[in-house]
């Protein structure tokens, strides 16, 4: 082990240990939903049919719909399953691993937006049914941050960083994804299975306490949106 | 901050890089499950009847039962909650924060065998049920371990460490407790949104990477057991 690198992760501890630089965050866990375009929202809610806004979620111009639907997978159903809008370019359906094993699929562990190859699912609509080849995902866990955020906390769009959570059930998260962008406000996302198990209370504050891996220049998402991506 | 506490610091982080104390130790994620006392045995299964063993478990003693039971909530129920056996003194609940969603209830997360005061629930079996007014936990997560294994590692029954999970969705798990009897063969035990939030797969190996806090000198569970305690 060299010198140099000695000589960095001691200033790291020490700064770490003097607390000079927190870097607060608060956590959001994002129950099940769905994002749907515009054709599915007519096929499962008739024609010419529009997303009823339910409240606004905290990411400017994003909002809970009146609308749900049901998730039927091989094994199970899961009802209820919030819409999310406004309506985008491709349908994309967000559930935990637990609700996985609940339906009998495989959602793999992916960035929003990143949905090739992704697991498949039916979705009922109380006007129609849509059976999705792909789309079905485990929403990787995230950070949405405005630049001046970014700037602050020393870290750009695309970083991997750890999120340290304190209490009875603390963890620190790893390959935690930045994503920087003048349209996000300051929240970290992290699904119902992430979030019990690490206790989380609403309000709860997580810390970044190390960047892992700094950005690979493809933007954040690394899904090839450019950071024009998704939520 | 003074420069012994920088030192230990220094030390712990060269050592960790240089991967001279690699501590690893095989993680397997529990389901929900319930142990019964012999009266509750019978309660449910009726006068006489004793458990059936279906398969050993990891820890020495210990077996599923092929009996299962019905956990009632106040919001919804769960079927088939395996029975662990032996029949023990005082019966318990173990079920994850999801699962307490599902039926309703808030299980505190606790060390085994410190039931006072937690959750209650109903419990269904085939010949009768049982309306427990405490008993129902989420499980804290543990490492039980042969004092062999404690002595290998630098640990004692009753420390409280980090074991850190590697892959795409790597953690850190704080607040891991110690418990070390000659009971105990080596493993660590976390439950089901646990083992999601990690993208825990079947044999994933954790790495005990500090001690966050050592013995309180009153044995593993804290619950006044005296190392005694219950898996």
């Amino acid at each position: 082990m060299d010198r140099e690198k000695i000589k960095a992760l001691v200033q790291e501890v020490v700064q770490n240990s003097l607390g000079q630089s927190a870097k607060m965050v608060p956590i959001a866990a994002s129950n099940r939903h769905i994002h749907l375009s515009v054709a599915h929202v007519e096929r499962l809610f008739g024609r010419g049919y529009e997303l009823q806004k339910q409240k606004d979620l905290s990411q400017p111009g994003q909002f809970a719909a009146k609308e749900t639907v049901t998730l039927i997978g091989p094994k199970g159903k899961i009802e209820k399953v919030r819409v999310l809008g406004p309506a985008r370019g491709d349908t994309q359906v967000e559930v935990s691993l637990f609700d996985g094993f609940t339906l009998g699929v495989k959602p793999p562990v992916r960035q929003s937006g990143n949905i090739k190859g992704s697991e498949s699912i039916t979705v009922q609509g109380p006007r129609g049914q849509l059976i999705l080849k792909e789309g079905l995902i485990c929403a990787a866990r995230h950070i949405h941050m405005h630049p001046r955020d970014a700037e602050t906390f020393g870290v750009s769009d695309g970083d991997l960083v750890q999120v340290k959570v304190d209490g009875d059930r603390g963890v620190i998260f790893s390959n935690v994804l930045i994503r920087s962008s003048e349209r996000y406000k300051l929240e970290m996302h992290i699904d119902l299975d992430e979030a019990n198990a690490a206790g989380l209370q609403n309000g709860t504050l997580g810390e970044i306490i190390a960047i892992e891996r700094p950005s690979n220049g493809m933007g954040g998402c690394g899904c090839g949106c450019n950071g024009k991506g998704k939520d």
